[in-house]
């Protein structure tokens, strides 16, 4: 099994759930790592020849795409599409090539939905028209998975992932619990865009590299599937949660974002027909969370 | 008005049609075009400052986006994306930066919604996942028209269009009725994929460009319509048409082709609401077609 993108949040995560089961290729930039979980090779998604090695070296079985070499808010559009879409067509590539039975694309529930009428949640066959460009790339290889598994018979599962929160994650500038957490830690102010009352589903990354694992296990395939906790809670909901769980920070309200949507909540029964899951409450995630910060910032 | 690709199939019906109504400035490839009907600048669609010089010249409402770098059985997908849906992003950009109230882009009814369950025709809320390259670039351009819509106010109107056949089509090696009216010409025999049961919905090019007259005439705005005759016929269908009202020819059958669908056919439902239309009988429309190519090739 081949995890691209070893380094991000989602990617260490995903190595911490699923080393002791599986025998473990990672691939990331940084050079040099070395762990006895894993065989680790460094290179660079943006040139093929240094992914392409791991396909002559090992007999790969299923690839995890994990890689996103941009964030929602990203406002270099050409660059969304030379790194992110052109070089996942030329990973696809290589899987026809040397013959490789699966990918799993981690996509964005969060983003490739777009705007949402009414208050209730979205299933995996909801129109697609995303109000950024991150998302629209995301459904982009969405698209191309398809059509490799059209022509090729390489078979995909498409988790589309909403807000993610947790351990390892070290962004500064994204994830709102996680740059929360971090603000009380250095005593710094909170900035929230708009009034607060955007609404997302947010999920425990634990929680998430656990379904991902049981989805593997079951060799769930062709298949797009939302993978969310199915709650919706405001930018204020969660301040809330974290004032009562952890104690007090100042807010710098700024304007609202022209790429945020409203209101996403994902529709996770496609999900729960396929495995049974067990969400870890909220406020718990939280402190989880804020305890690893704590350790690692402090 | 600016017509961009004024020296396709498409581009050059459109004038015809539009000429008498518009104010035109058309953009193609080929330089030294002259004509009392419009003005004409010359330039690459893949250098985006031949394209900003009528923004800088010119007020322009309406931009009619006709260019087509590559073909549905195009194999280069990386000259897809960057021809095609990068440069529209550039376009897109101008739109923005030389406040174009309004863009018209010529999308594809038979390739973005790929394979169909059933015999119905297709609406435009139909899930599209395309089986070639070339759909997924139309789709995504949309995805991106869309986008300028919601965060900078452009206007848009994306009509898919079915097959189209007639006057002007000059390549000799897609578009069934007009490939195999020039092979009649030639007296060479017609190559058919597959077993010729593929069925597609077949619109007269002059039919074609008088709905878009119509719906830039209504200003229908922000919509994405379906183009075609509602109807569909196999290729030995079409055949047949052609051997009644032309006479015989000779015909080689090779293999199918993975990206073909076996059927689309549109749903005309929603561009009915908007307008009226009269479809010229596909046996006059072929007639009509096979003259014009008698003139001009033999």
């Amino acid at each position: 099994m081949l995890l691209l993108g070893s380094l991000g949040f989602i990617g260490q995560n995903l190595i911490e759930e699923l080393k002791n089961d599986y025998n473990l290729i990672v691939f990331g930039r940084q050079p040099g790592q070395y762990s006895p979980d894993y065989t680790y090779y460094s290179g660079d998604f943006t040139k093929p020849e240094t992914v392409e090695i791991i396909f002559k070296n090992h007999t790969i079985d299923l690839v995890i795409h994990a890689i996103s070499t941009t964030i929602p808010s990203s406002s270099d559009w050409a660059l969304d599409i030379d790194s992110n879409l052109k070089n996942t067509i030329h990973l696809l590539e290589l899987l026809k090539q040397y013959k490789v039975q699966k990918i799993l694309f981690l996509s964005s529930g969060g983003t490739v939905y777009g705007l949402i009428d009414g208050p209730g949640c979205v299933a995996e066959d909801h129109p697609t028209y995303p109000i950024s460009a991150h998302g629209i790339n995301k459904l982009a290889i969405e698209k191309y998975i398809y059509l490799y598994q059209q022509l090729y018979h390489i078979q995909y599962l498409i988790l589309r992932l909403s807000n993610l929160f947790g351990e390892k994650h070290s962004s500064n500038t994204h994830g709102l619990i996680n740059v929360a957490l971090k603000k009380i830690i250095k005593k710094e102010p909170m900035t929230v865009w708009g009034d607060g009352e955007i609404i997302r589903d947010y999920i425990y990354i634990k929680d998430c590299v656990k379904i991902i694992h049981q989805l593997i296990n079951k060799n769930v395939s062709n298949q797009i599937i939302n993978v969310g906790s199915n709650q919706g809670h405001s930018i204020n909901e969660i301040l809330t949660i974290i004032r009562n769980q952890i104690g007090d920070f100042k807010i710098v309200n700024t304007a609202a974002r022209n790429f945020d949507v409203q209101r996403i909540v994902l529709d996770t029964s496609k999900l729960k027909s396929f495995i049974n899951i067990q969400l870890t409450p909220i406020a718990e995630g939280i402190q989880s969370t804020y305890r690893w910060l704590e350790q690692t910032y402090e």
